[in-house]
């Protein structure tokens, strides 16, 4: 499985909430999209390492993700650690994304600014091209969503080609993985008031990626009797409404998701650079 | 004239030295482009107005710019009040183009920094729609380049065609300018040391854009007897490499222009988005 | 007329966008509060200087206004300069409020960011002691908000008492006004991408706020036939809404105003400091 | 033992020059506030880690703690493992304070910074549901302030009642501890140039404050021959007060200590916002 | 007079509070300095301006200025005008000083920061080789501190030699001033919370700067009955000695003043780099 | 050996990118500077561990450098853990350095940034007095470059004389290492947008600098058939002297390095404050 874009995160439900809206459109424009989630959600409040396997598969499947896969890192203890690292780097060798999304560098939760420094020393890892990173030892395969990993290496309309699979052969040896780096690490950040670098515009993406978010029923719906399950969701509704429009009007459209990059941006035509000024 | 993008400077040589290789870029893809000075020179320790505005006109050949004209404002003062406002106001309603490149906010020059705002409070000030601003009065024909100005009139390669013309006609009355706000304006700066939002990749425009300064003949040349003439031009053209080249390795190129724009990005594909990461 | 809060804006419909909700919530206090336009909407696309101030007095009776006027500086020409200032600081030395509202320090309306200059410098002037103020230049009766200002001073609801006018009188002399100058100046943005220092709950206040804001019919509402009023204006409530919405998100509540002070804060009490850090 | 305020520092005799003068206010106003010291001070150049458990007990007293403990963590080698959250995470959960003081996340010892970091992700760990903390391992009762912790317990003046240890036993089970999450976190910084967020007013403890400080003997007089004590202790005197002044200041007020929090503030009535602007 | 150094302010008794040390250090060590007032203090609540000139006359002598003048600038109303960019330009030319310190372009009072950009200005006019200033039209002599100016040109201890009178006749002609360009800019700033890029070691000159400021008696004391003067003055003391303390603890000293630069700095000895890092 | 100036980078050819010119010109200056390499470039795409250390061994010479070490730091994998700040810390004890060169606290490599954090925090653990740092465990000298070692102790022209390598045998006992706190810690950087707080002038040095670089044969020749040696190494030289210009032009010079500190600085005569304002 080569992949053109790998979302990377702490929690399964984080990308339904940073940058689902974002990765359903690359798909819909027809490029591979991955979602690496760094644990499987055994420490949340509501709901177990189980269910939320299954949800997170059905998150995937309408946001058209191509690959979704979970690490064995400790829900709540996400460690910058040499070990992590290395699970990180081979997933990255595998799935050869040309774009990586990565949660901001500065957040509430320590798992997802802690996900953001481990994912670009990955990154940076998985490129050194002396730094072997052995094939068998991958726990993507025990934990990842079979579901969609398997439809997609058999071939279904979002999956990779056989064509790639031989790529990924050829590129790596029986026993390690060829050296990749990914040539852009973008960072998704969620509420958090820091001013982005672009918006993308997903208003024709927002009603599936809410209910991309919604496909978290252990999360988002109360199963406690006394409680009134619509409004409930309906504050839910309201704040990731607020937010996507909120970030919609800084970039001149109705919905958006919001991103940051590091490097300055390149130009290249004077007349095509959107957002109207004033 | 219509044009699709204008440079706005305080001094004849001061976009040559900012933008001057993004907007022979423009040209070259197409797009009819111009140069409005606000002032003529005449403060400047070599060389008189008069001289100058041949270099002007000399260097805006180079640069492929379908217009250049003058302001009255007087060098050394430019200050941002009503009526200067109102004279760059009126050749925004006459030319209306779709980007305006200001300079940078900030600067050594306070004909610079004041430049940038003047020019931002005349795009708004073009734009109102109950804003009347006289057709008559304008001075820029007085002080323009005429002989850029009339080829282009007279409808060669670079020039707007009737249509234009027509256009222009038929969106202002007799005696007035109909509103026009440009949609884009962003801000060329020349090393200061802040951070761009992006540069422009200008490696096959950098040679003729150092021509078009070298233009100014009477400014970076040395007339008087004793000085040697080519080592200054090759200082010159040391600083204004090292520059170009700088801002070029931050965005992978070669040689680059810096810009920086207010407002944040908008992205349309994650693919596209230039300039490596790691 | 005696204020406690007095909020200064370029425009009419300003201060509905930007702290309406908090201007009522501060009136539902018992505090009294004052609405300062520094123009009169002349330049607007749509509707009169007249229309407007109706409009405007409509939208102070929503907000529980004690009292708002309307200063003759022209609309899209608000200049930073010494007779602004003065009509300024004689509205502050007539009406001495202790907090002073102005718009944020940047913007995209040169009048807005000129306004917050203006303001401040304003501010300063009132309070100096030996500034004299006369009374009877004092523009303010001539264009205010009649209507208003009359009710107020005849003593209804929302208007200050006879004490409060005698206070006036026993300040100031005959002809000039005494000194006055705000305790604390606070910055009110509309979605500008700044953090703000901190936001206001306007969660009871909100829709009140809207119908303010709407009270502008000429402005929000679409007479034109073939425009279908109220999708205009459900997309106005939605941006509206989200603004809000995302402000409230910054301070733990459904909807809030955002402010800027420069100073640092002052805490009493660190039990009683709000807003969930975690 | 039921707290407040829990302040965390590396060292003993930290917080005593960060937030002294703020706990003992708090107290002062009927508070039950603590003091964590994540180190016991072995590698201090002066006294032992003994000599700094008594000065600590008598400075806890001066400031009206309620409670004082140390962790063993090594002296010079706070470091931001697991166990060392957990460690924290374990009085947190025991004392269950609304309020926990950090010290601010830049400086120049290490110790410091990182504390700080681990503070705030042992506030973090210590709010998970599913997260296990045992009661038997804490080594706080090994290594705490047990004169002040056993008159707390004995239910002196400032101590908590019975009902809060039945509270506490409530809360927790045999083994292990219920989870909490304090409501605010905030930043305490010690001459470092950064602007803080709001100040506290200490003038009326400021003396205490720096008996509290004193109660360092081993630390701040200098008991070698030959050197006068008075000239150390006023130097100090000097700095110290210096200060608070200075921060004072800011705030328009005698003595202070700087706090720094991420959140925005959350303003209820503009008329009390303190800290006069001009 | 030619001066090395011009300290250039809005009010007397402002360069006083920020850089008084300073100047009197330069002094000591042989350097000609001087003060522009920008105003005469006329709106100050107490005193007159010819009360504030003999103080500012005693100021200048216990600094040790060379030279000391005011323009007819109106206090309370410094603007940034071009008329006002003359005054200050011929007197710039005038004295032609190496260094010129200005206010900090923020702060509270606008005549600071507006002196701190007109006093930038004024500079960068006053280099224009073709910026004629007249020398006739010069007000400065009519304002001056005449018995300190006169002094001085009789050649006192601090006054310039007659070398210097004949090499200012040189420079300029009968009727104008040659152009003069200060070889460095650098801010002074009054207690506003910016950090500052490098600080002055004042401790040798702490006293006599505090005596300077006490100069103003008109200011800093208080002559109505029923106030003690001694306790305001002992917090005048208490307020610029924590000041100077806090900058001196920033740069390991016992007193300092602020300042600011734009430039980046340049370091011939890394050997010679002062203020400890850890 | 004892040092004035100690660089430590992660990687051998790391301090001849940023700072080389820097230290040959303090080594011109009679200065003992020295260099220490965390990691010994065994992940380096090209040549081994062996070519780069003779190749780093002569760079040394080029740059006149009276040390060079490498620790034994895996090359990729430079971790901030106690076991490596003692190494670093052993040798500061060892070598005594006044100045500290550090690299930049952000970078593209995560070795680059994490050597920053782990070189500031060894400089602190090296000055604990109580921290006991073992003599015999260094590692420093198995993987140091001998041959430099040993002239330097053998006392050629850059070496530290007889008498300091007394004074470091009576600074340290037979086992244990005396502890030592560098006066000075600053960052260099590599072409990474930072703002620099000075630059060092290296035009007399920057020929022999780039000589340094190029020393590394296996990194910056290209030895595959089918490629041109030359225009590779005109492209380093290009993007070298850019760099080299650019911050030369910041500070008024040719050439220059850019440097950071997180003190203010501490000036003594304003007269001497380099770099032009206007």
């Amino acid at each position: 499985m080569i992949l053109d874009i790998l979302a990377i995160a702490a929690h399964r439900d984080d990308v339904e909430q940073t940058c689902g809206g974002t990765l359903l459109k690359m798909a819909e424009r027809g490029y591979r999209t991955g979602i690496l989630d760094l644990t499987r959600g055994e420490m949340g409040t509501r709901g177990s390492a189980e269910d939320r396997e299954r949800e997170a598969a059905e998150a995937a499947r309408i946001l058209k993700a191509a690959w979704r896969g979970a690490l064995d890192i400790p829900d709540g203890r996400v460690e910058n650690t040499w070990e992590n690292k290395l699970k990180v780097a081979r997933v990255l060798r595998e799935l050869r994304p040309r774009v990586v999304i990565l949660p901001y560098w500065k957040g509430r939760h320590p798992d997802h600014y802690t996900a953001s420094t481990l994912g670009y020393e990955a990154c940076f890892l998985a490129g050194l091209k002396k730094a072997v990173v052995s094939r068998q030892s991958s726990v993507v395969s025990e934990i990842g969503a079979p579901s969609i990993q398997q439809s997609a290496c058999s071939g279904d309309a979002i999956a990779s080609t056989g064509e790639d699979a031989r790529l990924s052969t050829d590129i790596n040896s029986a026993d390690t993985l060829a050296p990749h780096r990914p040539f852009k690490i973008i960072y998704a950040t969620l509420y958090y008031d820091v001013r982005p670098t672009f918006v993308v515009d997903i208003t024709d993406q927002f009603e599936a990626r809410f209910q991309s978010l919604m496909a978290y029923k252990t999360q988002f719906s109360d199963q406690e009797a006394g409680k009134d399950l619509f409004p409930a969701k309906r504050e839910i509704r309201n704040r990731v409404e607020a937010m996507a429009r909120f970030y919609g009007m800084l970039g001149g459209v109705e919905f958006a998701e919001p991103f940051l990059q590091k490097e300055v941006g390149l130009v290249d035509d004077l007349m095509m650079v959107p957002v109207k000024s004033i």
